[in-house]
């Protein structure tokens, strides 16, 4: 049967980015660094600890740093962080600290959202996030993964065509046939390029309260969904 | 506060391996050659077909096969058994006969049995099976994993130490504080030598009602369980 131009194709896998997609690592990153009640500005170490991770995973991917996981990564950037807010943290909290990562909560609707995709698409993660991590998080944040898949699979940072086409491989699946879901334009564009099928999710609290995120649609995306209920209920799930 | 020589140590993550200790081959195997109705001998395919895969991995193990998933090793092992008893099946049989490892079904204590133990512990595969299968089965047969690792993520299969450290690796724990749970002494022997703790489950029934399997204790093994849930409640779960 010839495919109809105006019905969307229907993918087999749903690869979804994690941080700020699936879960809200602004608010639970900002409560932890609160509750240590040291004085530091949680809204600003939240935004400037997030905001080390694409510096830290470029020099990953250039080669400047040999693969490196994002514990790893995330511990060299909180060590900065601090270091520039003049706080000296013993080294129990920073290792108790820096795992807030695996234990980020979930976007209210990620649980659910999930477990209705679930059961019409096989979804796995394809996150820079280590697989521990991401497993921790799963648990935590009662996410109904198929499979984790990780930049740690690949020994690749997103955005690294091998990442994409990695996902299509381990499902034994053209990449026509997996779709990536993310809330940034920039993850769907790469995975677009490698042939992937691409849906937006609309986040505008990804970067908390007073750093609005653009929700516009994706033009060029099969799907715009304003969260994970939304793209189930398109998905005829 | 020192370690009681008589109280077994507590291990943080418990790798299972699948086929055969978590899942029962056999007999699924087995009703989906009756099914065909090819005049086929099931017990004797669904025999042939596990026999071959010690032998097929052993191909890739030695170097003579470059890297090559179960699923084609399945596939080759299953155009071999099906030459040799001359039964002619088409191309599209032969592909959904092969996914059969993927819809395997789990032994009666696999499911309740895991969710039991992952309420204390990271509960995850060590399988040479190949991850998209191990996700499909865990979706089939309802088994519960915080996390599916394979021979896939390191590239080796069991019994190279690569396997067993690669699941510390991962976890960011010491081998010691990963036990191994199998069905196969050589599998916990291979464990063991990495360092790791092991559990040694009986599963007398595995090779079929024919052919009785070695259910002695393993003497040098932390624990040995009749079945998983056994080993839940030794572990205080």
């Amino acid at each position: 049967m010839e495919h109809d131009q105006n019905m969307p194709r229907r993918p087999q896998v749903l690869a979804f980015d994690v941080f700020g997609t699936v879960v809200d690592w602004y608010s639970t990153v900002r409560r932890e660094v609160e509750a240590l009640g040291r004085g530091l500005d949680a809204d600003a170490v939240a935004s400037a600890w997030r905001a080390g991770y694409p510096v830290a995973m470029e020099r990953v991917r250039s080669g400047e740093l040999g693969w490196t996981r994002i514990d790893d990564l995330h511990r060299m950037i909180l060590d900065d962080v601090l270091e520039k807010a003049d706080c000296a943290l013993d080294e129990a909290t920073r290792v108790e600290l820096n795992r807030v990562w695996h234990r980020l909560d979930p976007w209210p609707d990620s649980p659910g959202g999930l477990a209705r995709l679930r059961r019409g698409f096989h979804i796995c993660t394809l996150s820079n996030g280590n697989l521990s991590l991401l497993a921790e998080m799963a648990k935590h944040a009662s996410l109904p993964w198929d499979l984790i898949l990780s930049a740690e699979n690949f020994r690749h940072y997103k955005p690294d065509p091998q990442t994409y086409l990695g996902v299509a491989d381990v499902f034994d699946v053209d990449p026509a046939q997996v779709m990536m879901v993310a809330a940034h334009k920039n993850d769907l564009a790469s995975a677009r390029a490698c042939g992937l099928m691409t849906a937006f999710i609309r986040r505008p609290a990804e970067f908390g309260p007073n750093r609005p995120n653009d929700t516009s649609d994706d033009p060029v995306a099969d799907f715009n969904a304003d969260d994970i209920h939304q793209l189930a209920t398109m998905l005829g799930c």
